[in-house]
């Protein structure tokens, strides 16, 4: 039985992530997964907050926010303005420790990262993308302080992506877009790297509960599109940008 | 003596308005004005606020947001988010101002349009090319309307375009970019419609104080290239969307 | 015909303004245009907003507030507690940059003016009041400071002051009283200098468009207007208040 | 020894009452009392908050709100704006309950009074002159809906005023002005009807204890300053506004 | 005639603190009072608000927060996020100026106690209870800073409680539970120290008004009951802590 | 090697539920986890949130609040009025969601029923001890209605509990409290019923990456616990309650 847009049980939605489509932050990518679109960008400013003013060796920081264009929805959306939902400032902290997974933060003295993802047009799978989009952003930005050396390491120590995996009806199937996320048994988001390594695992039963096997079963086929799409369109856009 | 980014002193930069840009919104429009992007989109949903409940005969009404991208500006914005500037807010008033000149509010009964225009990058004029690119969505999500029988006669009379001029040591000056902006005696908005009338005018003395005879050709300059080159480009792009 | 209140179509309300009614704040006035009252104070405090703060020459700042009395209006109005209303926070902005139109604000290093301008009662006309008593209110604040030896140097330049002109089928009509003023085709503020020089003109179609002819007689009639009735008004509340 | 301002010590400052300075609410009165001056209006809506839409007998309800202009004090205040700090939300329910005491809420069916009291300039005393001034706006606007026949029966049973008491070195001080509230032992505020019956007292030790004797005077105290003064105060701007 | 829950009329409910009941606070203890319950701790920080930061000599500074789970009354209270009511301010401003007058903030350079009492089940008497088991907390807090040597005097001059009096057809009832706080004429708050002298008293006519010699007994009483029963638990319950 | 406070890598910490801590809300429980101390609350509202008004059949709702004591934690913290933190949302969520996950929501037509988590005192596993205590007390809330006649089915389907479980240095530790916590390399919340259904798994690596396998024991370690130590607690709390 097939998908309700055509695809495999394990095939991820098109995927296509622009470099550099922001004329002011130093590093920044359109992701369009589906009819999914966000737009990430990292911008460096000099301090860090409060808690790490005082930190030996000194440290720096990267944190994350998100947010969704009104129209990004089906119903239009309420601006979140004098309220954040809790929806938003979960995301925010996912796409913050997911990022900082992979930094050495100690590489980056004095200075944080600011990652703003924006989602022009949703379909699922946001949070998801965001993290895939952020961390081309994020790439790009670094890789610009290296070359003007304002740092003098690289604090990226791999790529990092993110895949929502659902089970329905026992079918396990890959990157949900919103219909099929409205009407699935287990949803779950999982954040890699390229070696198989899991830095986040989020599993919600939404109907039934699940089982231990199930879960491995959902891990391993989010490693398998990861490793087969995801982290070659990161590094494909990373190495367009820097081409140019 | 040329302008900074090569321009004629009456000459309007590079427009470009793509419509139908949003597959959940009615109507949506990406206006691009030199490095100025706006997304505008119209939703309509059903009902008018408060003081129109029990107007006879019944009402519609319009309403407009605007905001920006954390990134869309050189130095990155905080979020509104638990505030709005008086900025924000002097925008919004003035976007929905204009296009309820154009519009007759007995015509859509018991509808609001909810106009959002959202700065994807700044260079100057978002204000203007917010209004103009505002238009081409709202005549989209009109016409769905006319088309689906849900109101049955166009409330719209004419196009509605902005456009800013400015005045530097005596020479007018088009389209201000913010480098031009930044600098300027004279910033006045013109908000007007084909035919040369005038809905809004907003003019500030940044350094001296100008008199009523420069306010008369800034307006004239104001009616020239809206007549040349944005009513126009509005048209097409309207045309563009309805013929697929 | 003759106005609502008896007055000619170019005449301005009875106008009193009465110095220093304030014992704590060093500049201060009560403006009555007709039943609209605005009492109007400037304080100064040391130190300047953080965008000034390392300004070479050192920079002084000035900035507005507006407030109504719940009572202020024929209905009673909510107090902004939580919030601060579109049209608040553009009128602030109004005053704010009129009056720094006409103030050398490197004659000011390090200091601040807060000018509040709270509506006592309203009955059309008050952002224009409160420009036009706020004047006297700056001006005495800076005497003060002048004789105090604060500072060395006046740095007012002018009078400045505002009216609003509205057209109703095709009569030009001088400051607008509540009534005239909802049922208006177009309502203009203008704010001048006594040499006849603008500083800010906003002027809004409520029903059909204007045009740049209809303009000019707006502009005209409200630099006749100032200059016959209220730059002298303004002059004479300060030599009553300095000659105490 | 006298008194800072010359004043025996059981002498209340020079007390004026103005009413009717409101063009648009029902009842209103500028108190003075030394260089402390509140307006008080009185507004009446109708409706009843959400405890009282079921009442049988059906109730009335009153509310009052009290505010500072800015300057009103010798340093400018911060506007309470996204605030409202717990002095004004004491001052604000001790003015409701007092006038409530008074009034009869079952005669007022399905309406709110809301009591609105700015202080327009601050010298000790306002939360009392606020009390004494607000009964004689309510009278006002009460006698305004007997009139127009929107009630049938007066709900007010007596006057109520209020009045400062302090204890400075063992001396009795009547009505303090801001100065000598600065420096006070016993700070007390009384809430009384004209037969002696007291409705509030609230009293803070400042410096050391007081005891049960001291108490006792200081209402005795405040008894006779409100018979002598602020009745007969109140009756006399009642009359006056009830004979034009 | 009985009260409600069989007490004479001059009788206090039940009492019992227990103290140091908070792993982490320097200072704390729980308070019941019939059904009513306050958890009460003491936090001590170094530092001062801004107004004392130049204080000459230094100062520390006392201050008080309380609050209420939201299960603690029988209707569930919402939680105060985005608010806090006007009661809570009064109640907070209340249990710190009671504190204050028994510290000598001399005593306490550059440090800030802060007090929190949060009510886990409400029955009448919630602001009296935490005033008198802050004591308690506020005791066991400074007796460790004396221990550590982070302070060199005992700032505390002597205990501090209070005590809720009523008046109901002419019976004065000592500690009101919720069900007689509802329906009674006369409700006061009266704060005490062991030698009888007042900190504090506020008294509220809830129906008919009341005189200066109610007044008195209502002090007498209060002054009774404090001294045969709360003084003592509060004392018993400081030596059952010092003494493990 | 032992753990700090001397447990077995795979051992709990002390567990007691205390049933029907609150006289005023219809079910509710004390749960102690070691040090860690919260109390759950259930309310039962008429009435559902507007997106299930016109549900058909009718729903109910669940909804959950969390909150934490300002000294429940080794540093106060500040209450959350004016804000909530990410952190809060995020676990008031993961509540709600769990405990939505064994109840029938149509058998609970037009009720809302509210769970409130307040710690007392943490010290690590906050979020799970409350998805375990609201579980007793959400049981002994609907007991109530049942006994009352107010529903006619129980709603729920099965106990609910929760555990943390982290990894450090390749041992599965369970049930970890603060100070493990903030040196652990994975930490991991698994919410579970009795016959080993997980409803969620939250996993987080801390310092480096876990794989599948890792992942795998976690949750098997988490069924162990539970089914030896938590729901065996649950059942006697309830029991006890209604054994009174």
């Amino acid at each position: 039985m097939q998908r309700v847009d055509g695809r495999e049980d394990g095939q991820v939605r098109p995927l296509k992530i622009t470099p550099a489509v922001c004329k002011h932050a130093p590093g920044s990518a359109l992701i369009e997964l589906g009819d999914t679109q966000v737009r990430c960008t990292v911008s460096i400013e000099s301090g860090v907050p409060n808690f790490l003013k005082y930190a030996s060796p000194p440290q720096g920081w990267l944190t994350a926010e998100y947010g969704m264009l009104p129209t990004a929805t089906a119903n239009r959306l309420r601006r979140e303005r004098g309220f954040v939902t809790g929806r938003t400032q979960e995301i925010q902290r996912l796409i913050g420790r997911s990022l900082r997974g992979v930094v050495d933060l100690s590489k980056l003295p004095d200075k944080t990262m600011i990652v703003d993802c924006d989602v022009i047009q949703a379909d699922g799978g946001t949070r998801t993308a965001a993290i895939t989009g952020a961390y081309v952003a994020m790439k790009l930005a670094v890789h610009k302080q290296l070359v003007k050396g304002r740092i003098t390491q690289d604090p990226i120590s791999s790529n990092v992506a993110a895949i929502s995996i659902g089970i329905k009806d026992d079918r396990l199937l890959a990157d949900l877009n919103y219909q099929e996320d409205s009407d699935i048994d287990l949803d779950m988001n999982v954040v890699m790297i390229p070696d198989g390594g899991i830095l986040e695992v989020q599993g919600t039963a939404e109907k039934a509960t699940f089982n231990n096997e199930q879960l491995s079963q959902v891990v391993a086929l989010a490693s398998d599109c990861l490793k087969r799409d995801v982290f070659v369109a990161q590094d494909q856009a990373v190495q367009l940008a820097l081409s140019h």
